[in-house]
């Protein structure tokens, strides 16, 4: 096999184990700008989305994979910096149940708030302070399903390189742009923006069905506990609820950012009336 | 405190804490037909829904909450049974991050598919072989949320009594009523049951969208890796997908489920026009 023409690092002191460990953790990330990705899955949509990718790491003994291996091959061959761990190195990295062998340091890509630029179509979701980094990665991938341009971090939301984020976001993190920006400089670029700003709240008097919306439009979606703060409701052009029966008085947080976003969605307008 | 006269329990070989220790397992459930529920708001939903509680176990070193310790109280006071744990039991039982000290064992409770009813406007929801627990007890949460009337489980679905399942379910299994039957039971029920049966598919030719069926109505959600298996899909009237976009082929079956129940529940005859 090929990738086993990269360095074999063995020794638990090696520093590309040490950086590739430190970046488990929220500080080891946000010194670095870098973050993990792991399984053949993710490698496919890193090079699929031509996301920056710094360093491959593959534990030989474990990725068996005939479509891994040929990945693996075709990133060494073209250039891309690898190192094969030991099993035991492996295994600390890991939070999958089967590993698949392989994993890569990619190099975090926010864009600024003042970069964002709305299209006639633009659809874009915003998420205030969401606890759990397995929901975040969760409302990631719904969000590209649905077709979200991209995705506003705001606040104190968890971070999105977090390994749990990582992984439910099943690779798809490196196709709508992220933006990370304060609540405050969220409401001042909305005020300009164009844009229709849509609240979700259990108060919201418009059920979310009933909303007709203008284009380009941006959902905004708060914590299961908190719900968007004061400041994003005073924001908000439509405030919108999903209406619940029986005892509930709520429901998942990525549950009901899928809910709002394909129904957005299927009101946008048609990619023959699109501008951008 | 009134919950301080339920006999303490520090001993980890009294029966009662062995008993309550078992049903963290499967095989402790299925033998005794019990599980465990934990925190207020759980204990909060088990009254209101008058679901057959066993036995009351608490921490009173962790519960100091009011409104859980007035619960806990007027529980004793009705002659319900209850132990009080050392703290160091109560730890063995817990799953939550921030314990409440407050949890139960309840009745599990199953109707047969032979008992099931539909009136002209039944909703129910079935789920084939949902992989994890966590995404099976968000799947019941949101269908308590979207109002439909009782959940197939079927085949090898998880556990719905799974503590990760009871604690992401956030109280909502105790109101819809739950059938467990084989997915040959089900298939053959539905074909005398007079209700339309929604599969769901990314193979699905109709938009989930477009979907204008008739009531009383099953909506089928099969788990992400396999989807719903064929003698499912040659059970359905309708076969609807949700189109994705981007370079995603799937989204979290939770989720999915979420898109599809609320969708189909705006479409419900109104209460007015129902029947049962």
């Amino acid at each position: 096999m090929h990738e086993k023409k990269y360095p074999l690092v063995t020794d638990p002191h090696d520093h590309r184990f040490l950086t590739l460990r430190s970046l488990k953790t929220e500080r080891g990330r946000s010194q670095t700008g870098l973050y993990l990705i792991e399984g053949i899955r993710h490698l496919a949509r890193v090079i699929e989305q031509k996301a920056p990718l710094q360093l491959l790491f593959v534990d030989p003994s474990v990725l068996s994979n005939h479509f891994g291996q040929k990945l693996v091959r075709r990133l060494r061959q073209s250039g891309v910096p690898g190192i094969r761990l030991a099993p035991h190195l492996y295994r600390e990295l890991t939070l999958a149940a089967e590993p698949q062998g392989v994993g890569a340091i990619i190099k975090q890509q926010f864009s600024t708030i003042h970069e964002v630029k709305m299209a006639r179509d633009s659809f874009w979701l915003a998420v205030e302070s969401i606890d759990l980094p397995g929901n975040l990665g969760t409302i990631i991938r719904t969000a590209e399903a649905a077709g979200v341009t991209g995705i506003f971090l705001l606040g104190a939301s968890v971070d999105p390189w977090d390994p749990a984020c990582v992984r439910a976001s099943m690779g798809s993190l490196f196709s709508p742009r992220l933006v990370r920006c304060t609540v405050r400089e969220f409401a001042e670029w909305s005020r300009v923006s164009g844009a229709a700003i849509i609240g979700t709240s259990p108060a919201g008097l418009l059920n979310y069905k009933a909303l007709r919306c203008r284009w380009p439009a941006v959902l905004m979606i708060g914590s299961e506990r908190q719900g968007l703060s004061e400041r994003l409701i005073e924001t908000s052009d439509y405030l919108i609820r999903i209406p619940m029966h029986g005892r509930c008085d709520s429901i998942n947080a990525a549950v009901a950012a899928g809910v709002c976003l394909f129904e957005l969605s299927s009101q946008r307008p048609s990619p023959s009336s699109r501008v951008c």
